[in-house]
Parts: structure tokens; sequence; C-alpha cells
């Protein structure tokens, strides 16, 4: 018999999101991901669906607060709920905002540390997926429990009412959701006028960038006593560029935070200094417990993860090249038919290696 | 930007069984090892409890056929179901049997090869999960329509109302089985009295026993004129002795099952004679289309799929040891409590690399 992998403690995660039978968005997207690089997720579906709603037709059932909280109250009574991350996506109910709510609080209240990964999922390129009272939602009652935020340009705009247009736009919206108490925000892909990588090679022209920012602990700061956390920190920025291509890619934001609360989950696991950091802290509003990193981890993180999703993308949009059925950019709903939309799903599985071994091209620059 | 691969066809999967959001039963415990084995898998979920059902409580909802066809019909009509295989596993009701009998023969429709898994989940250790009922559904409806059935020796035992209690007992079995049209059988373990595999050791005291078999092709046959398919087929069947572990281990059927239809699969994915062999028959009555492997096919998915199921139970069996909380044999469901069921889950993930991995150790000889 070999010999197995007992090691005494696993990372665990809970996964709220939505399910669907076919493709790959929500927690189809998220939950493989982050088994094939070794963690243990538990997964609340919020709806079971045939398919995404971008199809010609989808059936099934969502499932309401009430059934995501009675899953959650039992899994608790159980003592199962021993979580070190909660990834929550798509709501899409005031109701299941604050189902989401409800269990980031009490699964704090068992672990300070509990890190949360809230994907803020309200729409993209312009048009909302979500009911706007939502917004509101997501930035008085979800953001200021969140360890990590992941929205795209125009949820991050929504979520601090400002325009992206050029990088300091995007430092402005970082630093408004830190200020709102958000220690770590990647702001996952926008385009910046005045930004142009031109490591990336003259064969790309148009380009996309990731900005991230993490609060580290400011050396200068005593510790617990200084009463004003505000000051215990400091902010790290960085940029990442990377090609645009072409073409519709289903559930890649729900693959992309995936990926990354996966690689800080690696990074946190194989390093103890992050842990002493956050003790540093234990003033009001102090955000120490809800997920300050080592310094450069979420750098790192977002370069691998980025480097996993980029190979992912690729292998997507060759495939839609090479089915014969074309899908011309700004494509309205109605045009949409299913077997161009089946060529948008994830070609997650045939390249499942890239998950574990990426391979980092696009590199972070600091600001 | 690395290479991807975007290989034209995988093999695409449905799996239709129960979901819990913590601990490896279901679902849980078979997508992942299909995923992480290459194969695109769709996902019906017919119940979403917090847990499996020996814990102290579980909460959740179970969805009732009628939802599992509103899911499948959508998945047809957006024609999502090209699918190469269907696996069943636990159902509940006859509603369910019912519903699992439509999508097969649906399936069939569109691809007269769609392979069958049929996991005969009936119970364990001499008590049923199920309605008694569900017995005769599985024999009339469902063993019917399968390519492959998977019971342990109490399930072996309900479909063919014999007992197994020394090897010619487990060959009358399987052979019932061949009888009613199943053209693969595989009964996972067995306690066999007059069976001692001397080359596992003088240490191990208590073994058990997988026993399989499959139809292959008989050469003198002469094909689609032949007019009587059963001539047309010879039975192969083997034996793979191994460890038992003393020890609880739920899942461990949902996952075995699941390692073997994905090894069936990539071993189909490498070979192109299966595809002949299925040519040949075409009578009434023949079980071609439902799924005649190559000559020893069969016995290459079983041994490494037992070979990863033994890694997995090994780490659960040393984990549970390794917990300082008991379980001693025998228990009562009354006796179970939370903290030592926890120590039942499948050590799925930390073991994931003997899933694409395992050390063959486990030999099959023929009978």
């Amino acid at each position: 018999m070999p010999s197995v992998d007992n090691s005494e403690k696993t990372i665990k995660v809970l996964s709220v999101q939505s399910h669907v039978v076919s493709g790959y968005v929500g927690n189809r997207a998220a939950t493989f991901p982050m088994q094939y690089l070794g963690l243990d997720v538990d997964v609340i579906n919020t709806v079971q669906f045939s398919n995404h709603t971008q199809y010609e037709g989808f059936s099934g059932q969502a499932f309401g607060a009430q059934h995501v909280l009675d899953l959650f109250n039992m899994v608790s009574k159980n003592g199962l709920h021993d979580y070190d991350f909660l990834l929550s996506g798509y709501m899409g109910t005031a109701e299941n905002v604050d189902a989401v709510k409800e269990i980031c609080q009490r699964l704090r209240e068992n672990n300070k540390k509990l890190f949360f990964v809230l994907d803020t999922v309200l729409g993209d390129y312009g048009s909302l997926y979500v009911p706007e009272a939502l917004i509101g939602l997501y930035k008085k009652v979800l953001c200021p429990l969140a360890s990590l935020v992941t929205p795209n340009q125009f949820e991050a705009e929504l979520l601090t009412d400002r325009k992206i247009k050029v990088l300091q736009d995007a430092v402005d919206v970082i630093n408004d959701l830190h200020d709102i108490g958000i220690p770590n925000v990647v702001v996952t892909s926008a385009e910046l006028e005045d930004v142009h990588d031109e490591s990336l090679g003259a064969e790309v022209e148009k380009q996309l960038h990731l900005i991230g920012s993490q609060l580290v602990v400011n050396c200068k700061c005593s510790g617990s006593d200084c009463g004003d956390c505000k000051n215990c920190y400091t902010r790290q920025m960085f940029i990442i560029s990377f090609p645009f291509l072409s073409g519709y890619f289903t559930g890649a934001g729900d693959l992309f935070c995936s990926l990354l609360l996966a690689r800080i989950a690696n990074i946190l696991q194989t390093k103890t200094h992050d842990a002493n950091a956050t003790k540093k802290c234990g003033g009001m509003g102090c955000v120490g417990g809800r997920g300050i990193l080592g310094e450069g981890d979420l750098v790192q993180a977002c370069e691998r993860a980025l480097a996993t999703q980029a190979t992912i993308i690729k292998a997507t949009h060759d495939y839609q090249q090479s089915t014969g059925v074309p899908a011309p950019e700004g494509l309205d709903r109605s045009q949409r038919k299913n077997q161009m939309v089946k060529g948008f799903e994830l070609r997650l599985i045939p390249n499942r290696e890239y998950i574990a071994n990426p391979k980092v091209i696009y590199k972070a620059r600091k600001l």
C-alpha cells in the first residue's frame, strides 16, 4: 500500500454560488479549480438550473435564502463549519445578500480570521445582472465584511460611483474600497487609456489590466495599543497587463476568483508570518482579523491565478475560432444561438493541468 | 502564451446523484474524480442536503423526479445532451427510477452507444437504504438498460435472490446479471469463504474480493445477421482480492463507481477496436450498443479504479485512527456521534494525486 498524505489540516472553503447542470459558471466554474489545488470545498448551491441564462432557454429552481440558511445552520450544528475561507458569487436577491452576511458573521464568531472572498457579481460591460438595489447592499452590507473583493471594471465603478478611464481612476477606486475597510482589492480587468505594456509585444494591440492592492502592516505601528488601525497599514498597489482576446467567456470571473482564493490559500498554508501580522492590531475598525496578507502575497497570487486564467481563456478563444460558429463582437442577446453560446463555455477540464502548473508570463509592476 | 489542449472531443458524462454541502457522497464523491481524470461531467443533483444522513441531523430538500426531468429536458432542448456516459447513483424513490429510465432511453435515441453505468445503490451489510419496492424496479426497469452494474455483495444478492458465500455463488450471481442483458458486471466487494489470496501477505487476515465479468465478442459469430445475439458473446470473469480495512467509509461505493467509469472512458478514448466490436451485432436483444468493451478492458479499468480506491480508503482509515475518536465495529446508528462520523468522510482531496497515478498492487486473476 503506498504511503498517503494525511497532513493534519486541509484548508476548508465554503462556496455559496449558483449551480448549472451543464456548463461552467458559478460553483461549476469555481469548485473544481479549488479542489484541484487541494482545498476542501463545501458547496451551497443557491440555484439549480439546467444551464446559464445566455442559452435560448433555461429551467430549474432558485432555492432562496431560507434554504441556504437551513443548510448552513445544520452544517454548523453538526460541527462541520470549521471554514478558513468563505466565497460568495452571484446572489441575485437582497435576501441572499443577507443570508451571506449572516453566514459570514457567524463564521467569524468561530474563526476571527475567516477570509471572506466577495466576488462582487453585479454586471459587466455596462449592463447589470442584478436588481439595482443590490449595488447599495453590496457597499453597505457585504463590502465591510470582505477580506478581498474582485470587481471587474464596471463593478468597481458601480461600487465607488467613479469612472475608470486612466490608471489614476483605478487607483482612486481602489483607495475608496480600502477606505470602506476592505484589506485586499483586485480590479480584475480594466481598459486604461494611458497604460500600454510594451513588453507584451508589438502584435498585442488591445490590452487589459488587472490592478490590485493589499494592506500590509506598517512596521512603525506599535501594535494593539495604537487605537487607530488605519495608521497601522500601508497600501501596496500593482498592475498586471495582459492581452485582450476577442470572444465570449462565460464564467471567467467566477473561475478567476476561485483561482485567486486558492492561490492565497496555498500561500498562507506555506507561510507563518501572516498569522503574526494579523495579530498586531486589535483596535476599533481593525481589518487585521479580516485578512491582512504578508507583503507581496497578493501580487504572487494574482500572477499565478492570471496565468491559469489566461491559458484557459486562450483555449476557449481558440476553440471558438475552431468551431466554425462565429460570434461577432457586440452580440445582442437575441442573436445568441445555442450552438454559439456552447462555444462560450470555459475549456476548463481539458486544460486542467494549467490549474496546478501555470506559466507566469504576465508579471506585476509596482505602482 | 503556452500551447493549450483543444482536442476536438472530450468524453461527456451526465451524473444523476445526490448533493451534500459538506462531505463526500453521491455527486460530491463522484464528480471530482471524473473531472480529475479529464471527463466533462454534467451534474444533476437529486437532492441538496447539508450532509449525509449518518450525522445526528440533516437539512435541505429532495427535488423529485419532475425537477430532474425539467433540467434534462432543457439541457436536451438546448442541444447540450451529447453524452457518452450516463451515471446514476442513489435514487430513493420509484419516480426517480422512472426519470433515470426516461433519461437513458432518450439519450440512447441520440447515441446508440451511450454507456449507462448503473450503480445499484440499495443497501449495504444486510440493511436497505431504499424502499423494498425499488429492488424489483432496478431489476425490471434499469438493469435491462445498463451497460455496467456495480453492486456490492448485499446488492448483488438482492438483485438475484441468491446468497454469496463462496466463489461459485458470485459466479452464479454474475451469470444471472448477464442473463438479464447486462454486458458488464462488477461485484465491488464480497467476502468469500473459499478464497484467500496468499500473495497479499501473511499479515492480511481478512480479505475482500472484487469479482468482475464482461461480455466480449465471440469471433465465431458472423455479425449482424446471426439473429441471436446471445451467441455472439463469451463471458470473461476475473477476481481481484484486497485487504479488508476496519472502519467506516461513507461514499466509498460512489467513489469507486466514478473511478471505474472514468477508467473505462480513458481506455475507450485511446482505443478504436471497441467501436468495431459494438458494430458487429444488431439483432433483437443485442447488448452491443449498450457497451461491449474490448477484451481485457474491464480488468484494466477495475485494477486501476481499485488501486485509487484502496489508497483513499487507507488514507481515511489512517485518519480515523489518528483522530483519537474511536469507532468500534458494528456501531448502531444511535451511537454515531458527529465527531466520529466526520472521520468517515473520504480523504479525497488531500490524496487527489492517487486518482491520476494509482499504483496497481492488487492484480486480477482470470476465472
